[in-house]
Formats: C-alpha cells, sequence, structure tokens
C-alpha cells in the first residue's frame, strides 16, 4: 500500500525502491533497483517519470554505476562513470532535469578530493541531497504557487495536465505542489484533471494523486478543456515542465501548447511550476529544445484494445513547446515570475 | 465485408441493414432493424451515429414505426405516429438532423391523401428520398469544398475531427465527403486524423474510411493538433456538424471547439462542411443549442482498460459549440460560404 504523502523514488538497504507508474492506478508495486542499467531502463520505460523524478533517479543511476566501478584509481574511475552518464543520458532526450542532475553528479565526481571509495561516498551523499533539495523545491514551488493565485474566486478550479506530481518529481509535486499548498489552505474547490493521451497520466496518475489526498477531482477527456473553460469551469491552468529554454518557452508533455492557447483565448491564467533546475540556460529559445518522439503502439493500443485498422501511419510526440507569451507566470522555489525575469538566475546557477 | 464505396443504412426486405459502427474497425458486422424500437435503440447505443445518417435512420425508424400501426383509421394512425416520433426524438438531443427528418415524416403523414396504407407508402417513399438526397447533397458538398480549399499548396494536408465520412452520411460523406473529392482531383496529400476521444471516432471510423479508399492518413491524439499546426504540417482544418444555429455558431463532437480556437491561432482556415439541413433556424446562436451529456464509463473505460481509479468524478459533454467568427465558411450543398450568409436560405428551408 502507498504511504501517504507519496515518495516515488527510495534509497533504502543499498538499491532504489521505484513506485512502478506503469502499472498504477489499479496495481500498487515497488520495483527494486540494484544497478544503473536497471536506472535506465526504468527511465526509458516509464516506471520513474517527470522531469525532476527523473533528475533523482538518474542520480541514483549514477551513484549504482559508480558503486560497481571496480577500480581504486580514480582516472579509471571518472572514466568509467562517464560511461555511466553515457548510459543514463540516453534515455530520454527532452527533459533537462536528467541531465542537469548527471552532470552534477560528474561534478562531484570531479571535484571530491580523496580516494575512489571516499568519491562514492561523495556521489552518494550528492545523490541524496539532489532528491531532499527537491522535495524542499516542490514545498517552495507550492507555497510561491498559493501566494500567486488569483484572489478571486475564493475556491478555485484548477485544470492540469499529465501529472507533476509527488510521483513525478521526489514528492509534493510541482503543478500538484501548488494545487497542495491551494487545497490545504482551503482555497481549491476542485482539480480537472485532463486525461492526457497517450500515455494517460492524468486519468492513472493525477487522478490517483488526488484521491489519495482527498482532492475533489474531475476527470476530463483532453479535448474537453476548450469547452470547460467557455463554460467558465477554470479558474487556472496549472502545468509543469520538462525542459524551460532562457527566454522562458516551455517543454512539456503533448498537448500542454494546446491548453496554453485555449487559455489564452479564455483570458485564464496559464501557470508553470518547475524547479530552476528544469531552465536549461544554454538554449536561448523553445525551437531548440530536442522533442523526444516515441512509439507509435502508445497512440493505437490501449490496454488490449487497438483502436484503428492496420495501414494508417502515426506521429507521436512526447511533448511540445510553449511559447513564453503565452505563460502567465512560472512558479519556481524563487518564488513566481515572469518569463523574461527567469535571466537573473543564470548567473547563480552556474556559480 | 464492407462495400467499397461505403452505405451504412440500406433498406432492404422490408426492414434496415445498419453497419454497426459501434464494432469497427475490426469487425464488420451488419444489424438487421425490424422495428421502430430496434431504431431507437441503435441510434442511442451509437451503431448508427454522425448526424445526416441519424436522420436517414430515424426516418426509416418512422416508416418501421408507421408499418406497424395496426389501424385503417387516418386520425388513430397519425396519433399512433406521433409516439413513434416521440420514441426516436428521445434518442439523442443534439443533432438536429434526427428532429428535421422526423418532422418531414410526420409532415408527409399530415399532408398525404388517401388511405393509411397509402400513407405508409408515401412514409416508405420519403424516408427513401431524404437517403437519396442525402447522398446527392453530400457529393454537392464534397465538390463545393474542393472549390473551396486553399490555391497552395498544390498538395495539402487536411486534419479532420471525429466521423463525417460515409458511415455518417448516406454515403460519401460531409468533411470526408470533401476530403474524397480533394483526393479525387489530386489536390491531397495526407488526413491528419484526431482520435476523438472519449469514443474515438476519428482512429475506427475516419482511418478505417480512409484506409478502404487508400488515402494517406496519419492518426494523432486530440492533444497533438496544436503542435501539428505549429510544425506547418496542416493546411486546413475539415469537420462536420451536429446542428448549426442561425447565426452559424456549430454544435458538433467534443473537442471541435478546441480544434477551431488552435487553428485560428495558427492562421488556418477552418471549415465546416454539412448538409443545409443542418441548419436550426429556430436558434439565433449556438448557446441555445442542448448539449447532450453521456455515460462517464466512456472517458473512464476503453475497451477492458479502465484508466483511472475510483473516487473520481467525470464530465462528459458529447458536443461543444464552435462560434461563428472561428469558421472560414460552411460548405453546404448550395456551396460554401461565410457563416452569417446561411440566412438567404432560411425562407427556402420553410417553404
Amino acid at each position: 500500500m502507498p504511504s501517504n504523502p507519496v515518495y516515488p523514488i527510495v534509497w533504502r538497504d543499498d538499491r532504489v525502491l521505484l513506485i512502478d507508474q506503469t502499472r498504477l492506478p489499479h496495481n500498487y508495486t515497488v520495483v527494486e533497483i540494484k544497478c544503473c542499467e536497471d536506472m535506465a531502463r526504468a527511465i526509458r520505460t516509464m516506471i520513474v517519470r517527470g522531469a525532476p523524478a527523473i533528475g533523482v533517479a538518474a542520480a541514483y543511476g549514477m551513484y549504482l554505476g559508480a558503486r560497481d566501478i571496480k577500480t581504486a584509481d580514480r582516472e579509471t574511475f571518472v572514466t568509467e562513470l562517464e560511461e555511466v552518464a553515457k548510459l543514463l543520458r540516453q534515455t530520454r532526450p527532452t527533459a533537462v532535469n536528467l541531465f542537469w542532475a548527471i552532470a552534477r553528479m560528474l561534478k562531484t565526481a570531479h571535484e571530491t578530493i580523496g580516494s575512489v571509495d571516499q568519491l562514492k561516498t561523495a556521489l552518494l551523499v550528492t545523490a541524496q541531497g539532489i532528491q531532499v533539495e527537491d522535495l524542499e523545491i516542490c514545498k517552495a514551488i507550492g507555497d510561491n504557487g498559493l501566494a500567486a493565485m488569483p484572489a478571486t474566486p475564493e475556491k478555485l478550479c484548477i485544470l492540469t495536465y499529465c501529472n507533476a506530481g509527488s510521483l513525478a518529481t521526489a514528492g509534493y509535486g510541482t503543478a500538484l505542489g501548488v494545487v497542495r499548498s491551494t487545497w490545504r489552505e482551503k482555497r481549491l474547490a476542485r482539480i480537472y484533471a485532463c486525461e492526457t493521451r497517450p500515455r494517460l497520466q492524468g486519468a492513472k496518475l493525477t487522478a490517483w494523486e488526488c484521491v489519495q489526498e482527498g482532492i475533489p477531482v474531475t476527470l476530463i477527456t483532453d479535448n474537453m478543456a476548450a469547452h470547460c473553460m467557455h463554460q467558465g469551469l477554470i479558474d487556472a491552468v496549472m502545468v509543469g515542465a520538462d525542459r524551460i529554454a532562457a527566454n522562458g518557452d516551455t517543454a512539456n508533455k503533448i498537448g500542454t501548447y494546446s491548453v496554453a492557447l485555449l487559455a489564452k483565448a479564455h483570458n485564464i491564467p496559464f501557470f508553470v511550476a518547475a524547479p530552476l533546475s528544469t531552465v536549461d540556460f544554454d538554449l536561448p529559445t523553445g525551437d531548440l529544445i530536442p522533442i523526444e518522439e516515441r512509439h507509435p503502439s502508445e497512440i493505437y493500443q490501449i490496454g488490449e484494445t487497438v483502436t484503428c485498422p492496420t495501414g494508417v501511419e502515426f506521429y507521436n510526440p512526447g511533448f511540445d513547446v510553449t511559447p513564453a507569451e503565452l505563460i502567465s507566470a512560472i512558479i519556481t522555489e524563487k518564488g513566481a515570475m515572469r518569463p523574461e525575469e527567469l535571466q537573473q538566475f543564470r548567473v547563480k546557477q552556474l556559480a
């Protein structure tokens, strides 16, 4: 049975325990990850998913890989660790947290003084640090998002997309972190959760998290969002992010761009909730964000049901890019800000 | 095996044969409809669906009901026929063709001179007339739509929504009628078919029709439309209609409004293809169109797969309303026209 609050990644007995997110909401199972190859597979197959959670998982993957390197020679160790990094980097191309966490682990390896054993210890400490920080950051995002919510109505209806919840982070969530803070302070009436085809993370994961906490949740298909907005059912839209370019353009789950355009057309504020580690200051605009294309079976097969006849072609981009001008505010651990205000954090991140 | 071209409704041996559209694309089965109660059930359960096809089916339903009325007294006959009309009207509230066809059948009953037997014959002739007219109207819509297509590029990529094809009409289709005419004249490169949750008519029916005719079709989930538009993959959007208000506001499958907003945001022409019988001149605007709300199981269950946990609520509107200002042209059997030009056909329809 799940604990409440939910932690999708737990370090215990020299291994990583992951909630298998491909089996929710009907089966709550925990997968043991004992080596970096297992972790790479878990990220690729989306046993663990969500940009911040992928970052934490990759950090532990780096440690598992490091732990298993059989050498006492620092230089050999670092070379082999670069191979581990390469393996993990190949899992999913869009979420920048993956690359950020791997880079941070490599930095630890390069900068730590001492023996290989000391490096390994430092890497475990760094991985755990990334995890603890992410949880703290999510809580800060939640409270900053609460402060950024529209003043009226008193009880808000928030539309969410995909899952940017506890399951997508070390815990608490980014977009759902804001939802949790809003619920705690009695500012929330209801969540409208878009099911989020093709993989249905909204139906499977966001709905599950809401039910766990007793938050009222109405599930809709993605194409109902505009109609709900037109009917006045939605006061704000809250989504996560997989990578944010320096200008604020935001890559997130396919369909996010669509919801942002619809929110704009209805004058509904559209918020992105994400840690600053999601910002890729090396990319000036979102056009440069690599978009993962996933297997067509995600489109044509749902459970045992094949939806279409043979002879059809498919296009299955995993993400899209929402331009900064559609984003009312980006909610980070440093506060809610206009996309153009992200720039001020550039130097601090590099430092 | 299906015939090509496909006719979803066939009158043969004193009964109606319907292609069971709930079992496509994997099972091609034909259901025999022998009485008006069977027809009401077939419309409600969407064995037959699509506004024009519902109209044709309801007309035959009226005849089947009329045929089974056991009286030689005209007045009793007409009173009992009103009961048949009532039964059929209760099946689905949004598509106006249902009410239009029933009204036309009642008009035949009221205006035909002669015995009850003669009335019954006249009703069968009227039902068959509605069917033949619809096929002719669809072919005219197809050719009028072809003429309304953008001049460039030479080979168009058209995005479709739901199914407004042969299966949704007496044959040939409205939106897919335009597609067929465009394909015939070698102006079509490819269809992008939105799968159309919750019932997946795009994946199941539109994709099936395209494959039947060898038209290249790429299936996408509904939330990918904006991304495809942004990437320049879409030259025009073509949808059908379930009811059009006098000002051109158009009710169609849930999600159509969303696609119209997205097309507007990308400067892509958005076309509605529908017979003039779809226009409800009694309703000044689309706000007055009744929107059918369907069973939540359509959202939470796909085949055997239940997508979400228990404890979730649902909202399942079957249709939404696209305001006239988002519609580039309405393509009818009388030509493609701006929504405000519909008014000129008001008197003619009443005459």
